[in-house]
């Protein structure tokens, strides 16, 4: 079997050290064609000696001299800055498309492997949020098999297992609820960044434990399942998990659950979305329910989490609503992130930002561009206007 | 589209009931052909009647005069007695059979079935637990289509969704526990057929009910979906799980788990049995994880109910030893239910029979049924020494 040629954007993050510690473990199967980073050359460079890649892409252009020292005496192509993500993409002989950078950046290069019909294992929410519908007609045309690497996701794929969605009756994600799940307005006024970033049952990076911790990570999965599965968003529900043991199920028309379960290991969904449709045997930890014991299940309690409710409002309103919602709530956690914004202010940053946003119905990319640039605008300015108030 | 033409054996029973409403639930889908039962006249009658059914079987023919008298008036063919069952099943026209009998009286009718490639949904455990390779092995010459309706195996017939048997690495049953499980063997010396029947979680018929408070069902299952999806026993593993919501789940070789969940109502694998692979809107009542709340898992206790270790040990011995099993057990529990036979001896009379029985390697259909009379008789007569001997 020839190999299959990987490129894996966000190389250096969380989930993209994993993916790589997964395509490690099937020297058979696969092979990294190239690597995209934001900022940490140092990392990148190791990277790219160990597999032998073809070419590399570095965000930050500052450091891409630092970058060419690092590597100057091997063979391997280097793009840079705002495009270097989409030329690794649409390097010629790739296979599959790993997107593991954070937010909009990811919206681009994901559109271009889109268009060339090639498997696209996607960890990054943002382009789905930002533009599902025109990212799943264009890989409905070119072919393009989308496969989520979000253990949500992966495990209502995996539960789907391609039935038609006229069989499917609700999607439930599952949410372990994040570190502060129960606790009171009061209680959370002085949460610093550390304390937000201790997730109880996942390592994740920086923004998504902060977004885990407002739920509003649930919104975007949300907001993300809808286009990914082509289910209205009414159909999609949550459940507070603890344990994150299960991770998401699928309810059918006839009454039966289908739940996927499993260890909270990335490199499981990520296997899964490598692989697809076949399974090998992982050479990762897995789990046994008679080890874990008990499993608890309960009713998400909305109030204290608004984020999640203004995502099922933005997906309902469509437009650039979800672009909005995306975009001012990067702002604010990076503001709380600086310890610029206490933790509870995140949502009144969003709910500023989405009442001020003039809705585009039906938008082009570049509608959703703008619309992503005009709320970062917005959501600076509610934060300003928080800061001179208190 | 056309209906379905259904034949139901045992429609008298416990999930032969249960066929008939998911039946008249989908009047549009299925029409009931033929009916057969044991003793019960008079309600094989009723349903007779309310369905307007070609063709029923009393297997009782002292009773048969009667049935006639109370449908003398509709125009209904009526087979009696061993091959009543066998003639409804091959009557012309003939879709879905629904095998809902309890015991080996199945087994005929099913080959049968089986040779003429229909669609068959079968909660009868026999004909696979006595002649599995048989069975499926005509099924793959035939291309009848076998689809379990017993809550466990129709879970991972849902799980599998016909995965590869070489992407799994267990199949896991679960298993209420039945009414006993936690007590000491004191405690259940003195346990009446009454305390027996009483199932914390499931309603069923008194055979298997007893079953389930030995955990002989458990092992009869463990051989069953051997045979049904073809994998190694040592790869079937069995989980406690008191609540009965999870109805058995299936571990892949990449850690995943996919697991199916439902209501405690075998409306509803009865009716996924029929539609498959469609599924329909279920009239029943279904449930929700937030409002379980709990679910809770353990490894089974074996010292206390040696009968599934006893499955694991003639699955494993393979020729006639499974058919031994059940001929043993089923005697045993018979004399339990008439309060001949201390509940805390089934095992006992089971093992006797296993260790008196001459094992027949690759036994052709006449072998099997030779073993299962020759069990019967020295089960009785395991009994009877434990009668003189206490």
């Amino acid at each position: 079997m020839r190999k299959k040629r990987v490129v894996v954007l966000g190389s250096t993050g969380s989930i993209g050290t994993n993916v790589l510690r997964v395509i490690e473990s099937f020297p058979q199967r696969f092979k990294v064609a190239g690597l995209g980073a934001n900022r940490n050359a140092g990392l990148l460079a190791e990277q790219a000696r160990r597999h032998g890649v073809r070419a590399v892409s570095l965000a930050d252009t500052e450091r891409v001299p630092g970058l060419k020292r690092l590597i100057g005496d091997v063979d391997v192509g280097v793009f840079e800055g705002e495009n270097g993500l989409a030329q690794l993409a649409t390097m010629d002989g790739v296979d599959i498309l790993v997107s593991a950078v954070v937010g909009a950046v990811g919206l681009d290069p994901v559109l271009q492997a889109v268009d060339r019909g090639i498997h696209i294992a996607i960890a990054n929410k943002e382009p789905l949020v930002m533009a599902g519908e025109i990212v799943m007609e264009r890989a409905r045309k070119s072919g393009a098999r989308i496969v989520p690497i979000d253990s949500e996701h992966s495990a209502v794929f995996q539960c789907l297992n391609n039935a038609p969605v006229s069989a499917v009756r609700r999607i439930v994600l599952t949410a372990s609820g994040g570190p502060f799940y129960g606790k009171t307005r009061d209680e959370l006024l002085n949460v610093t960044p550390a304390q937000a970033l201790a997730h109880p049952t996942w390592q994740m990076g920086p923004k998504i434990s902060i977004d885990s911790a407002t739920l509003m990570n649930k919104g975007l999965e949300i907001i993300e399942a809808m286009w990914l599965f082509g289910i209205d968003v009414d159909r999609i529900d949550v459940v507070i998990h603890p344990e994150s043991v299960v991770h998401s199920l699928v309810e059918y028309v006839d009454g039966s659950i289908i739940a996927q379960m499993g260890a909270t290991d990335m490199k499981l969904p990520i296997q899964y979305a490598l692989t697809y449709p076949e399974r090998l045997p992982t050479p990762f930890e897995t789990v046994s329910l008679a080890d874990i014991g008990q499993l608890s299940f309960a009713r998400p309690e909305r109030g204290m989490f608004p984020c999640m409710d203004y995502a099922y409002e933005t997906a309902k309103r469509g437009g650039t609503m979800p672009v909005a919602l995306n975009a001012a709530n990067e702002v604010a956690v990076a503001a709380f992130l600086r310890e610029e914004l206490p933790f509870v202010c995140i949502p009144d940053v969003i709910r500023a930002a989405l009442d001020r946003h003039d809705n585009m119905i039906e938008p082009t990319i570049d509608d959703v561009r703008q619309a992503d640039q005009e709320v970062r605008v917005l959501a600076t300015a509610a934060i300003e206007d928080l800061r001179r108030g208190s």
